[in-house]
């Protein structure tokens, strides 16, 4: 490039920019992302001073014009970015003004490029939220189409990775379901805050021209303009606050990982994960790891990184705006991708999903799973729960020792520990009992599961028709 | 201590626990913060657990003398922790059993501490949570207050630490109130999705007893019962969810904290701090120290570093609760006192901040802070905007050759740079100029500074209403 | 307190500092942890001063007889702790001058708190690091020891967690030592860069005294004084690459965690966990819980938040010392206090570990984990790899739709995919051949794992002769 | 493309990966920054089996041939790289094959991609590590290069950005060569503990093959095999030890960045920075931004993310290794490349840093600096420390109510405070008499400075040579 001084400001500078501190400083290498918002954003400002008589009709033509034809451009992967003019909104400047000469440098009026960036990482963001809902929903409902066809199937129910009550799969899947339910309620919230409208805060305090914010704000489907402009050039709390809704959500997408590759080793065998969600190894051709699933949990790394990046960079920093601030793009951006492409790809999994129902019942009935349900048992028949929890506890010993399950003991066995103990306790200590007397809301009785299911298919066409 | 095998599950055990394990995995010296809320929750499980017939009358009665009496031995700090117990569960349950006998061993009927620590945790955060957002708004409110007296106070806003326009002091203070307003919207949000009663969801699937969840629901103040057992039992999306926002919210204030220290050095001086909110040098007689913003800065990595940690925690941890959870107190406890303290610090401060209007208007005045105005200036009169910038950076750059301020220049100077140029430029460049003339919503002009304060005020008595 | 602003600085002062304001301030309460230190320092302080006559010999003797009463009060818990004097270094000076008269108020002479709580807690830091390396070794040889009587037992090696090729148990033990081996070496470079004396720094620029650095640094085992006065009161350095070598040794013992954790559960059994290393469930009598081990794998969050606590804190401060850095305390020593903790219950619950020989065979046998050993085979008869790993592709298949393990193919199956297998395959799918086969350095054959032993043996006995 | 089923491993699998799965799951667009060391570490794997006799002389010239070319492809960008061959080392062995025919298919005997990919990262960072070491000495030296021309600048020195005492400027630079050594330091270290090769490891537990692993070894630079196999695949702390390095080197930088833009500001000026190391504004034309600085500040969130990524990453992974390990590599190249950038940046405009004198000068004069000197002069006729504190507290009250400097109290004034004062006192309160009085090692005054400036070029001249 001939001139490395950046022809918008080089004005008062006597010397140029040195040209490693040129590249080091741009950022149109990843803001070009923001290009199609940076164009929608200029449109409804270019509207807006229009309206109030900053730009006569045949300039607002011109201007409209230029960027439908850069937009084209841009999606056409026909623009050619320049890192010498720093950034997308640079880039694009300087091109509407090849395009359509004096015109295009007025569109500059009123604004800066601090409202203008801030303007469109929320249309990104927004429209991003939004599509990230949808992935979600769509996962949700997977998980429910799933726990509709499990509701019978018996899995032992883990504490401490120990067996310790029986449930059913369906309940299980419904844990995961009330995880994302949270999270989509998180990002909704998110959503209401950050679609506010920093366009007319210029620099940081305004402008001295007559702008109309609410038009442009309205034009852009913002709620309303941000209230302080030296509050909205230096706000990223939508960010940050984004990121953190994302971080909680792939934590939960690393629980459902783990429980996957537990479940799918040799030694659980609950679940078949379909080969195309697999991969094997260039060694051991026995191998067919989880591999989505390991990625999935894995990157839950990167997505808390970028979380705490965004929170550093805004430590302490003084207002307004700083250039520390462009920042914030990269991380936000990988954190979005990353939670889509995880969104997904269990999205797509899941209805492959096979559960291994015998594995999961077998499973469920050793390690002496009804232990709970004999002391509710002894409590029923008057017996204070710490002492029945003691009884059960000597006959989960003597189970042990004789290497045997708890119904294998026989009656005598139990009434040597307990004269409260009859005949009938055979009967509550099998599985299907076990996880039938659990029937009260938000227990594991097919019943309550069933309901549950009801009620959250219910909950995700609401979310979705309320979009 | 005698025994060191705990009681309450020692049944199937050969041996007695390791004494430094034991208390490696006590809790009762952090959780027993919880005591209250613990004693609370079980009342409500008590009158439910009588109301479905599990307590008689006597029972019942008995249970609640005994809590209502251990109560007021923990309020007189006369009751004695054991880590032998664990944790304030046991050692709650324990003493009640002591002093009412049988009665006190049917409490944990129907009940697991999974749920119960679950249910203890909200309980508290809850009332946390309302105390925190009290503090917020008398902090907000300790702000608009500053603010309303500073409406007319000119001083330099910034941008790269940089004087770039003149701006209200008010103004500046109210990008602080829209951040601590936004702070209090996401704490409301966790609070509703906290409001949920684990209550019932015992150790992970729910119980053979027929609860009444909605019941203990309704008596502990929450709007529903958790929908899913085993999501109740694990989940700590609430405390994460929390510790972002109190993230967020310390990032606010650390950023307040670094103006408050930068603009009282000697360089700046545009505010004065009270003594008593300040420390001296046990060396240098001179030093006044602003200790408590430095500390409110420097607790951002306090409060960062609590939320890493439960988000480490939870990462890829299969259902239903592992003990990782107990790890769940400490930072969520230490981010709650925290945030209070320094919200309190800074409620108690701002009032007796002393600003320093000459300084303010002085530092307005340098720097070329109204070299923008030029800019619109001629951009009014025809120019396009990036050519007028043009031609302000070289008059610029003629006052920084000449040593003199923007207003300071000839007019045969601004003429040979522009022939848009009039003798009434002189007016548009000073500081009561510049500020008034950016007076649209959101600007800083001390119109639509006065009506910004309305709108906070109005907003601050609406919320503490709304409670 | 009558008197709230302290006396050692409030000469300037107008008013009396808040109440509030002196707690939120004050560093005592936790700082009071150095007091030894400080009393090390200040011992050594003395002496210099008395050498380069400052101190005459009275006042030198009174200063020593009234710091090693303080020592005993405080080792006694009878010294009463002032929050008025705000930290540690008060506190003792105060009453050193409560009890020796003027001569305590000369030892303040040529240093400042600022370089003084740097001296004191390099010296609790190097105390506490040789602390935890002996605790470190002592797990190490019980790593070691594990391993010795193991050698010969085979368990599955997993990558994926999928079995993936005999190992033996000894053979995966010593990854361990291998991880704990490194982290004994960057507690030891760490130790290396904190050991230089920043006392004689005084405020920040050193002090108008003729004081002899080398001589207080020698007294207190330091390598040197800290070569710059501003780097030597506002680094933290030590502290941030302690808890970073901290953060990847707990890193290390979650993962031993998880492996306990995986290993103990009902499906795998491949371990035993000693009754008194685990605890029970309130609920649940037949639960036996890895608790240590859970608590272990959670505490990692605790560790690498406390990092990213004090990252954070440093980040962007302005040179010299803030008061932001009295922030630096509490992680560091909660850092501390979890990793030794987390050591030691591992050091002691590793000798007690039973491994489950036949459980683990028999797993290993498993899973066709002998798959890769018949690519070799193929190998090693002319077969290119990538086909060898084809063709054994193609057996595994076969095997999974008959259900069966590899070396129950018969001659003719296998001949069916290669005329490369003879009879003599059958002898290389044995988990023992597979085993002793990977015999060169750092494989698992049990003569390569008796040497690396016997090397770590010998690196062990050489880490502790060293110190 | 046709096959997504991976040829490497598609041998046991029944259906095709999934299109968006074999793009979630590949890393080739990432991992190809490793080519070149794959290429290095296979011929040097290559050289090893052919010495072993498993590849003849011929096939081993047809590798090393094969392979000179691919890395001539890639050198010239003419390389295809195909995500359908997953990662780096399956898109260079299926282009060597199909090069050279069969020969290619044998280089992977006796390893697993496993193994490789831990030798490629070694390799790798290796070489990263011993670049950022030279741009690190060279920023260094263009510290003691400034230095070198400030010794007699006078500054303020700062406590809580409060002016302190007077300092020189040198020392203050100094105090950032401290930091850099021990960044230098911690490099050097991590260095030695990630120089072991894991080459041999195989997939997990060796190979059958006789290898020579010591051989591989010596061929690539590396100090010694690594001693485990099973830790040899599934360590990353060579990574993570890095990233803890980057992460407190990226903090000091942005120490001196917060630094440089306090200084650069209109109330400091205390430096200059050259103009193309700054850029302007769109919207205020008489902005010079200190970009380079800010951006160099923010990036330290980037680099903290990045470590924490990798701490997440690595919790409580189960040996040996797993998918997420994946993920280790975009954070790490991410760290390299940014701390490069900013080691660069910064090296590159502190020669060009311009200290305005005066202005310094003039700074450390105001702000009663020399009040400790004033202390220490009382303390030298026989006050006590502490007493003299108080009297200079109350000289600096009357001085800051008079608004006037403490040399400019009257000789009866200081006299009305202490009898110990004469009118030599005036001698000791200038600004070049309270730094040359710091006149021991590690203090301020300019023989000292001199001295550590000697110091310091000796060190890097040794760490230079060294290489």
């Amino acid at each position: 490039m001939t001139n490395k001084t950046n022809a918008t400001w080089g004005g008062r500078f006597a010397e140029q920019t040195d040209e490693f501190v040129a590249a080091f400083t741009a950022s149109v290498e990843f803001d070009k992302r923001l290009a199609l918002e940076d164009i929608q954003g200029s449109l409804a400002h270019a509207q807006m001073l229009f309206e109030i008589n900053i730009l006569d009709q045949n300039e607002h033509t011109l201007i409209v014009q230029g960027l439908e034809k850069i937009k084209q451009e841009i999606e056409n992967d026909e623009f050619v970015w320049q890192v010498a003019l720093e950034d997308v909104h640079m880039n694009i400047e300087r091109r509407l003004t090849d395009l359509i000469g004096l015109a295009g440098k007025k569109l500059h009026t009123a604004r800066s490029r601090n409202d203008q960036v801030a303007t469109d990482i929320r249309l990104y963001l927004r429209r991003e939220l939004d599509e990230i809902r949808q992935l979600l929903a769509r996962l949700s409902r997977n998980v429910v189409s799933l726990a509709e066809a499990e509701i019978e199937t018996i899995m032992p129910g883990f504490t401490h990775l120990q067996v310790a009550q029986p449930i059913s799969f369906a309940h299980h899947l419904l844990a995961w379901y009330e995880m994302l339910k949270r999270d989509d309620g998180r990002l909704a919230d998110c959503r209401k805050r950050l679609n506010y409208s920093p366009l007319g805060s210029a620099a940081l305090a305004g402008t001295t021209y007559p702008i109309n914010r609410q038009r442009t704000a309205d034009l852009l489907g913002f709620d309303a303009p941000c209230a302080n402009s030296l509050d909205a050039v230096s706000d990223r709390d939508f960010a940050i606050e984004f990121c953190a809704a994302a971080a909680i959500m792939q934590m939960h997408l690393s629980r459902f990982a783990e429980e996957l590759i537990v479940w799918n080793s040799a030694f659980f065998q609950f679940v078949e994960l379909p080969d195309r969600f697999c991969t094997g190894s260039s060694i051991m051709p026995q191998k067919k790891n989880p591999d989505v699933a390991e990625l999935v949990r894995g990157k839950a790394g990167r997505v808390y990184g970028h979380l705490f990046s965004l929170l550093t960079l805004m430590k302490s920093q003084a207002l307004a705006y700083n250039k520390d601030n462009q920042e914030d793009k990269e991380p936000l951006f990988d954190t979005i991708d990353t939670i889509k492409a995880c969104l997904r790809a269990f999205a797509d999994m899941l209805p492959n999903l096979c559960a291994n129902r015998e594995k999961m019942r077998h499973a469920a009935q050793a390690g002496f799973s009804t232990a709970t349900d004999l002391a509710d048992y002894l409590v029923r028949r008057g017996v204070a729960f710490r002492d029945a929890h003691e009884i059960v506890g000597k006959a989960v010993k003597i189970a042990l020792e004789q290497n045997k399950a708890l119904d294998a003991l026989t009656i005598s066995e139990f009434q040597s520990l307990s004269d409260n103990i009859d005949e009938d306790v055979y009967q509550i200590l099998t599985v299907e009992g076990s996880v039938a007397a659990r029937n009260h809301f938000g227990g594991t009785a097919p019943e309550q599961v069933a309901q549950a299911i009801a009620i959250a298919k219910t909950e995700l066409d609401a979310r979705i028709t309320d979009r």
